[in-house]
């Protein structure tokens, strides 16, 4: 049989997992990341964590053949380098090929988000499409287009940064140095961001009464979703907002990549329809029919495992080229 | 010797040339297309154009190793097949096939953009050049995208259509039934009617005096540079608004596809630094500086031969390929 590993490298943790040729997952490990303690220390847990995994699923190291990891940066695929991770205070690692030397397998490596997007499509909501557009909605706005089965990069590996398009008229600054982007708007720290405004404007909301004004940093999107289930029009307001303003940044993605189906995920995709309906009338208003009528909108199936499977099915396509 | 044959097939006319393997062109052949007297004829007479071309430069025909057609349209490139071409009336035509039972070489077909921006890419302004986006400024705005030599596609064959993305606080009807779309602006009919429509709301400009009132349906982009160049305020503020939506459209696509090479073409990129210098300075302002750092814009190189050129390259990858 053949087995194949998917590595979720956080800032702080690691997780590991085992899947077999049909993607399922097998098992899982988790640990902390520890990234103070150096590269070759993490290097070390992951290839640890690996053997571990398969001594516990009873799987002999000539059966994997493989290994993936999805690493929140900017990744050279091709090379197998981690050029630039923040949070690991990594710069121009070659991962893929010092993993790799204490495997003795292929080791690939991507950015996380592409991973996760690539696990979507190989095994997920966007099973069976072959073009798929993947956003995730979490500290910030990421996406990542699979056609079929190949994950699109662009010069320097950089495509797909959605959440980095400016947005006419919204003027918030963005971690990236610039302002505007969508990301700013359309993502838990933009929905929050944007809550906090209002609120300490003096608008009314029931978030003031939930939470005291010292306890509004605290603030989540999922308390947002809570004070529009209560009616709560600051809440609406943003959320209506931040649908719409998503809707139309995929509106020039799906314009230009032309995908027959969106996948999103992340923590903030919890908004569910709350987001999601101001979403889809936007992009349905703002492109061709064409590329309405050919597009299936799903919500991420892999959740906390997208990044584990994504990685392992990403390593399988590399050795197994469909 | 190896040869290769591309073929532009227009409305109007059909402009067929033949290329040795470093796609230098040896002869050029233009007919009318006379698409009323049905798909038949036209395709007998492409055949006839390509024959007639192997022997004035006296190329056998076993060396010809396949054609290549241009064709404005919706195209399966995959299968060969027309799906719809307006100016031709042809519908579901299997073009490739047809053209193959007559001159036994294998034919390949695609829209007349992305065979112009393949030729660009493969033996033009972008040559060398790995992420290449190129876009035509005519009648309308089209846009296609080639990665180390390959065309993006997307689902349905529809990516790339730059010019129907909405701009937000453009209203103006668009031909494809949607309003506010780029090429309402950015092409050399938006440039046309923007000035138009400010002149017949009784704002001085030369044009006034140069095209009488009945004239000015009559109006072209040219006239539009030629009062620019005047220092006309009516030209230089459609110029400057044209090239400054163009820039902010294509920041869209430069941040999703990331292209390394932006190549201009098309009759309205004669507008030249009058457009182009706006377009800079929004587009700049607009991506983020990762994007622009890698970004280098030309203006098309291969002008009137490029549709030919590119569809002779686009078949020699197709058997061809690297």
């Amino acid at each position: 049989m053949k087995y194949w590993a998917g590595i979720d490298l956080g800032g702080t943790n690691i997780v590991c997992g085992l899947v077999d040729e049909d993607l399922n997952l097998l098992g899982k490990l988790k640990q902390p990341t520890e990234a103070a303690k150096g590269s070759g220390f993490v290097l070390e847990r992951m290839a640890a964590m690996v053997k571990q995994l398969l001594e516990e699923t009873g799987i002999p190291l000539n059966e994997l053949q493989g290994v993936g990891i999805g690493c929140p940066g900017f990744i050279n695929p091709e090379d197998g380098v981690c050029m630039f991770a923040g949070n690991l205070g990594w710069r121009d690692l070659p991962v893929a090929h010092l993993l790799s030397a204490k495997l003795q397998v292929p080791v690939f490596i991507d950015n996380d988000v592409r991973m996760y997007v690539f696990g979507e499509a190989a095994a997920g909501a966007a099973r069976g499409y072959k073009h798929v557009l993947g956003i995730t909605l979490g500290t910030g706005l990421a996406a990542a287009m699979v056609n079929t089965r190949h994950l699109y990069y662009g010069g320097g590996y950089m495509a797909g940064e959605l959440g980095h398009i400016h947005m006419e008229g919204e003027h918030r600054k963005c971690g990236c140095g610039m302002s505007g982007c969508l990301e700013t708007v359309a993502s838990a720290t933009g929905i929050v961001k944007q809550v906090q405004e209002v609120v300490r404007t003096g608008a009314t909301s029931v978030l003031q009464e939930w939470l005291k004004d010292e306890k509004l940093d605290a603030l989540t999107s999922a308390d947002v979703s809570k004070a529009y289930d209560a009616g709560d029009a600051v809440a609406v307001q943003v959320m209506q907002h931040t649908g719409t303003l998503l809707g139309r940044g995929l509106a020039y993605a799906v314009t230009l990549y032309s995908p027959d189906a969106l996948i999103i995920g992340g923590g903030a995709a919890l908004a569910g329809e709350r987001l999601f309906k101001p979403m889809r009338e936007e992009l349905k208003l703002k492109v061709y029919p064409g590329y309405w009528e050919r597009l299936h909108i799903h919500q991420g199936e892999l959740i906390d495992d997208g990044g584990v499977i994504g990685s392992a099915a990403f390593a399988k396509s590399q050795v197994q080229p469909i």
